[in-house]
C-alpha cells in the first residue's frame, strides 16, 4: 500500500511516496501548492508536479496510491472548494482518499508522533500550536502581518526598516542596520549622511521607495541582516531579536497546558539565534526536560498525516526514518524566500 | 489678472480661481488628482473638472488665467514628468505658467503667511514641515504606513485592530473596541465568545478576513471607532489616542527651531480629541502665545501659493478674505475617506 503526504507551501511543494511501514520511496519538490496566494491553476501545477517527481522515483502510477494528504495554511478555509486539487487528480487515474490538513499539524508531525506536544512555526509569520492526539486543539496567533505575527520574520524586518528610518529621520538611534540596509537596497552607507529634499538624507528616500516598491511581507527578507547586526553586537538588532523572542514565547505560552515536546519550524527560530535560545529556555523552565525538535518542513508529517488516515498507527521509530530519508532525497534544498 | 490654485488630493482636488487682491472668483472640486495613487488619466480628469467649474463660475476661459500651481503629496517626485497635466492644459489654451508645489506647504499656507511657521498634517497619513519664507526647510515622518506615519489614521486603525485581535486571541485586555469594530464589520458582539475552528473565537476569523480583504491603509476607516470609545472612557481607546498624540508631537519636535505658529490639517488633528489637546498643550509649553490653527484643506494656501509665483506678495487679510470665500464655496464638502 501507498501514500503521499503533500506539503504545500507558498513558495514549494513538497510531496511523499511513503509505504505502510514508512518507507520513503519517492519524494517531489515543485512550485507554490497553495491556491490562496498563486491561484488555482499554479497551485495545481505546483501539486501536480511534485506529485509526479516522487511517482516517477519509485515507478507508480496514481491509481497504486490509496490515500493522500494535503497540507496547507488556511486549510480549513478551502470547505467547500476542497475539489480543486482532487478532480485534477482524479483525472489522471487517483482512486484513493484525500484529506486536508493544516501546514502547522504536518510541521508537528514531522517532529514528533507525541500524544500531547507543542509546535511554533516562525518563518515569514508566526503562530502557536498545541496538539493533541493528532488534532490541534489550540491556537495562537497566525493572524497575519497587519494584524500580528509577532516575532515573525516580517515582524523583524519591519521592526529593521523602522528603526534605519528612524535614524534616518533623526528620531532613533544610531545602528549598524542602517548601513547594512542601505547597501542591502542597492545604496552606499554614505546615503545616510547626504543631504537630500527639504531636509531629508537621500538614504531616506532610496528606503521609502524601495518598501512600498515590493510586497509588505517582502520586508521578511530584511530578517538575515538582523541576525547579522545581532552578531555583530548591534544593540538595535540585539533589542529587536530579543523583542521577537519575547513575543513567540508569548504566544506559545498562549496554547501551553500539560508538559509535552516542542516541535519548532521556519527560518527564524530553526537557526541559533536569539529568538531560538529563548524558546529553548522557556521549554526548560515551563515543563523541565522536554524534547526541543528542530524541523525543516512539513513534508514528514504530511506523510505521517497519510498513513494515520489509512489507519495506520505510526510510531516515533516510523517517523524517525521517514525523516531521514526524505531529508536524504531532498538534497539539494528547494527556493527559500526572495530576499529584498 | 487671474490665477488658479489647485489642491490636488488623493480623494478630492479643488481648484480656487482668485484675482490680484485675494478674491475667490471661482472654485470647483473635481475627483482624485494624485497620479501616483489613482494613475495619470483619472488624475487629469480630476484637475480638469475642478479647473473647469471653477472657471465655468467666473465665466473665465483657460487663457484668462497668468499663472497656476499644483499641489500635490510627492510632488517633487514628479520632477520630469511634470508635464502629465501641462500638457493636456496646454491643448485647452492655457498660456500661464504652471508650479508645482508639495501638499504640505499648501496646507500651511491655507492657515498662515507667516515667515516662520510649523505644520502639521495628520489624516490616513502623518507629517510634520518647518516653513520659512515660504518653503519647506524641514520634513519629519510622512514615511508611510509600513516605515511610520506614527500617530495617523493608519496607525490609530491598526492599533484598534491589533487590540481587538488581541482580545480575541487572548493576548490582551478586554475593550470596548471590540463589540464596536466586530459590529462595524457586519458581526455581532456575541461572536467574541462563540467558539470556531482550533480553539479561536469565530469573531477573530471574521476580523482577518476583513482586514486581509481590504487596502492596509483602509484600517484608518476604524479610526472614528477609536475617538467613540474613548469618548466612553474605554481605557485601551484612551491609551491608543494618547499614544497617538504623543507620536505626533514627537515627530513636530523634529522640525521645531524657535517660536511660530502652528497650522494642523487631517482628520486625527482637526476634530477636537486628545490628539488635538496634546499638540495645542505642546505647542503652549514649547513656544508660549502662538496662533493655533485648524485648516480643512490646502486649497486656500494653493491659491496663495499661485498668488506669490504671480509676483504677488500675500499678507494675512488677503488670506483670511480667500479662505473664507472658499469655505462659502465650498459647501458641501466633498467626500471623505471611505469607512471599513
Amino acid at each position: 500500500m501507498l501514500v503521499i503526504g503533500i506539503d504545500a507551501g507558498g513558495t514549494a511543494t513538497r510531496a511523499v511516496l511513503a509505504t505502510a511501514d514508512g518507507a520513503c520511496v519517492g519524494f517531489g519538490v515543485g512550485g507554490s501548492g497553495n491556491p490562496t496566494s498563486s491561484g488555482i491553476p499554479t497551485a495545481i501545477t505546483g501539486v501536480r508536479s511534485a506529485v509526479a517527481t516522487a511517482l516517477g522515483q519509485a515507478g507508480a502510477a496514481l491509481a497504486d496510491v490509496a490515500g493522500m494528504v494535503v497540507a496547507m495554511a488556511g486549510h480549513d478555509a478551502r470547505g467547500g472548494v476542497s475539489d480543486w486539487i482532487l478532480d485534477p487528480l482524479r483525472e489522471e487515474g487517483f482512486r484513493g482518499t484525500l484529506a486536508h490538513e493544516s501546514d502547522l499539524l504536518a510541521m508537528f508531525s514531522s517532529g514528533s508522533v507525541a500524544p500531547l506536544g507543542y509546535g511554533v512555526v516562525c518563518g515569514t509569520g508566526a503562530s502557536a500550536v498545541r496538539v493533541e492526539d493528532g488534532r490541534i486543539t489550540a491556537t495562537a496567533d497566525g493572524l497575519g502581518w497587519l494584524l500580528g505575527d509577532r516575532g515573525s520574520g516580517f515582524w523583524i524586518g519591519r521592526e529593521a526598516a523602522v528603526a534605519v528610518a528612524g535614524e534616518l529621520d533623526g528620531v532613533g538611534p544610531a545602528t549598524a542596520l542602517t548601513p547594512r540596509v542601505l547597501e542591502a537596497l542597492g545604496g552606499t552607507a554614505a546615503d545616510a549622511r547626504t543631504p537630500g529634499r527639504e531636509g531629508r538624507a537621500v538614504g531616506l528616500d532610496r528606503l521609502v521607495r524601495a518598501v512600498y516598491g515590493q510586497r509588505p511581507v517582502q520586508l521578511a527578507g530584511l530578517a538575515p541582516q538582523v541576525f547579522a547586526a545581532a552578531e555583530a553586537q548591534d544593540p538595535v538588532a540585539e533589542r529587536i531579536l530579543r523583542d521577537a523572542g519575547e513575543a513567540i514565547v508569548r504566544t506559545l505560552a498562549l496554547v501551553e497546558e500539560r508538559p509535552g515536546p516542542l516541535v519548532v519550524g521556519g527560518s527564524i527560530v530553526s537557526r541559533d539565534g536569539a529568538p531560538q535560545r529563548r524558546l529553548r529556555a522557556h521549554l526548560a523552565e515551563t515543563f523541565g526536560e522536554q524534547p526541543f525538535v528542530v524541523v525543516d518542513s512539513g513534508a514528514a508529517g504530511a506523510a505521517v498525516l497519510a498513513l494515520r488516515h489509512a489507519g495506520i498507527v505510526v510510531d516515533e521509530a516510523m517517523r524517525v526514518r521517514l525523516r531521514d530519508e526524505i531529508s536524504r532525497a531532498a538534497q539539494p534544498t528547494p527556493p527559500r524566500i526572495v530576499s529584498l
